[in-house]
């Protein structure tokens, strides 16, 4: 495109073209498809050394965007992050193709055929920030779900951005798949994504990954719907019935496996009855491991090195070795904690109790609701989906872990042999 | 509510109380919601001279709200309609429970259980127009996928739904359900709903049910998700190897059956190869029952009474007997003018071609592709979901007609004894 294209223009044709390649997609056969994941994969480990190279020039301004030392490491790619992403392409390949899958299916007593069959929702928008490996799996996910996607991702990855786009986008036509299947936005002015963001005749879907500022902005500008995926201000609540051996376990692997991840516990809850046995265990396999506890009066009567909580701290996302703890009554007090305070991504319980279990299960208003089960199982590989694009905090069209089948959409399809209705 | 409640606080209190029925709603028995469903029934019936004296003020006063002969009518109810809509109850009642089924589930390689679990959207926004009917049907749909609802009906209907609201939300705690679960918005201020489209902390979906006008403002209004219908302009498709009397049969069912409702026939599209041997016999059809043709050239051709089309005919919802018409030269060029022109809601092919038929069905992007069957047979009942609270033209979340399971979302209930992640 010429550069010097207007940027309303430039959109508009971007998303134009997005379409018109999104309307060749839903009858991409999945061989094809997988044949371009795989090739994709081959190119991007066989071209390594374009990669490294272009990372390299991200890298070295990464310091002038004032990225820290972790976004920087996260920005930087290596041999065996190539290696990763390629990975990431062939598993994507082995997956089942959700385009065409029958979800269900019978038929009438008049004799009609009804079908109700997964197509691709068309075009997707896709906004992220610095991995530059989301771009290699944002296109695979798209293209594999027979969607055309426009991608956007971080000014401080733009070349490494473009240089991993221009060697999958490249390999399309080879097998027969449409060019602008994949397209990268090619401007950093953030107009451009206002723009997008209005074209709701084209667009099917946006999705933003990042921060909560950015996908708040995104969902107040967008005409078209939106994935969003907010914060994980996951609990986990250890029931008066819980096994203390399985409680210290799941809290300890909830908080502290990966403390960065939407999944981790970011809150823990004890019933009152239990909680003068377990506060002293959890309390030294936190002392262990640093982690730093604010917690509700009764808590700091059972961990007097505990900090006191704030409303703040009961609804946070810390992301850091950082727990919030609170003495709750009843299960009951524990689930219109987690209602109120939660973000409706990931909460546990742990209890020996059936009717405990029950009533948790069904009252708690979250995307993925544990029993006697880590947090962090909560992703796309842990529950069976495969590879994801996000994890969904909403509550409309998909919930929890987004794979290739929430990329997708349905029609009914129904067949007669000249039915009427009388 | 006190009458004197300024409008803001009024509609808070309202979105406020929805939620709060709504988490006691997701727990509420299948029996207990069958119940209430078989009880309201009951209580139209036996009550039906209230609804009758309440509806004659409304059609009393119908003429000021200068509605026509046709809209009086359909706000008008008789003996019949109330046991029409006391029947829609008690098929509601007769339909699966959504809340709680096990939509998938099975065991991951290291034992964990994953179901996914059908779950309550929450609260429901419901704004429709002068039907009164659409307020029991609306309440029932609700209340049996475990949501609270708000409802909004047009002014012409105010003391018919009032009645109508007033015995089935009275009936709500003899069952031991929440008496807020159905609501209703207690004022005909317009600005009512300006303010419940900004709370999207308590509402999780807004339905508008009505002219494109409303739908659109609502959309642009709206904060939280919004399930739009938008218009029906569904196309028959005349494939060259159509069997003629199968296809004239079909246009004429599509088109003559019910001109009023958004899953007629709008707009025929006939090979032509074929044209000449079926526009006699169609065209024949057509006058005998008063349908006016609105054609391109060829079919004027073919059909010299036709009037001809413009951009605006082949784009149109007539809602009458009216049709608009175009020879196209192969099936290709026909799903284009389709996706071009269409409503992405219904489109049906008639062809003894069986490739033909796969490639209508494949690459039509409608809510419904029907095959040698009428586009008549895309609603709830014809499709086997029961009752549907309208047909979604959307592509996210729901498509087609929305019965109880689309007023429904899921979660992952995910159980292990003790698993953490390694």
């Amino acid at each position: 495109m010429n550069p010097e294209t207007p940027l309303p223009e430039l959109c508009l044709s971007l998303a134009q073209r997005a379409k018109a390649a999104a309307s060749l997609l839903v009858s991409a056969n999945t061989a094809a498809k997988n044949a371009w994941l795989v090739a994709s994969a081959n190119r991007l480990e066989s071209r390594a050394d374009e990669l490294l190279a272009a990372n390299a020039l991200d890298v070295k301004a990464a310091p002038g965007f004032g990225l820290t030392a972790a976004s920087i490491d996260r920005l930087t790619l290596t041999p065996a992050r190539i290696r990763g992403m390629a990975e990431g392409l062939r598993q994507v390949a082995a997956l089942p193709d959700p385009v065409g899958e029958v979800r269900e299916g019978g038929t009438r007593p008049n004799g009609l055929q009804v079908l109700k069959v997964g197509v691709p929702l068309g075009v997707i928008f896709f906004l992220y920030e610095s991995r530059p490996n989301v771009t290699a799996d944002a296109a695979a996910l798209a293209v594999k779900s027979g969607n055309a996607v426009i991608l956007r991702g971080g000014k401080e990855a733009a070349h490494s951005n473009a240089a991993i786009h221009a060697l999958l986008a490249g390999e399309l036509p080879n097998h027969g798949l449409p060019a602008d299947a994949v397209q990268l936005v090619p401007t950093t002015d953030r107009e451009a994504v206002g723009h997008l963001l209005k074209l709701n005749d084209y667009i099917d879907l946006t999705i933003p990954r990042g921060g909560e500022s950015l996908i708040r902005r995104v969902a107040a500008e967008a005409t078209m719907p939106v994935l969003k995926h907010y914060q994980g201000n996951c609990h986990v609540y250890v029931d008066a019935s819980a096994d203390l051996d399985v409680a210290e376990r799941i809290v300890v692997n909830a908080k502290c496996h990966r403390v960065g991840v939407c999944n981790a516990a970011e809150s823990l809850l004890v019933h009152a009855g239990i909680a003068e046995a377990f506060f002293p265990r959890i309390g030294r396999a936190f002392r262990e491991r640093g982690v730093e506890v604010r917690g509700c009066e009764r808590t700091r009567h059972f961990l007097p090195d505990a900090k006191p909580a704030t409303e703040v701290d009961h609804a946070a996302e810390f992301l850091d070795l950082v727990i919030s703890a609170k003495v709750v009554p009843t299960l009951e007090a524990a689930v219109e904690h987690i209602n109120k305070y939660g973000s409706k991504h990931t909460d546990a319980i742990v209890t020996r109790d059936l009717a405990a279990s029950r009533k948790f299960v069904q009252t708690v208003d979250s995307a993925a609701v544990m029993v006697n089960a880590s947090t962090r199982f909560n992703d796309g590989f842990e529950l069976g989906l495969g590879a994801e694009i996000g994890i969904s905090t909403d509550k409309f069209h998909a919930r929890g872990p987004c794979g290739l089948r929430e990329l997708c959409t349905y029609k009914y399809v129904v067949t007669g042999d000249g039915h009427v209705r009388g």
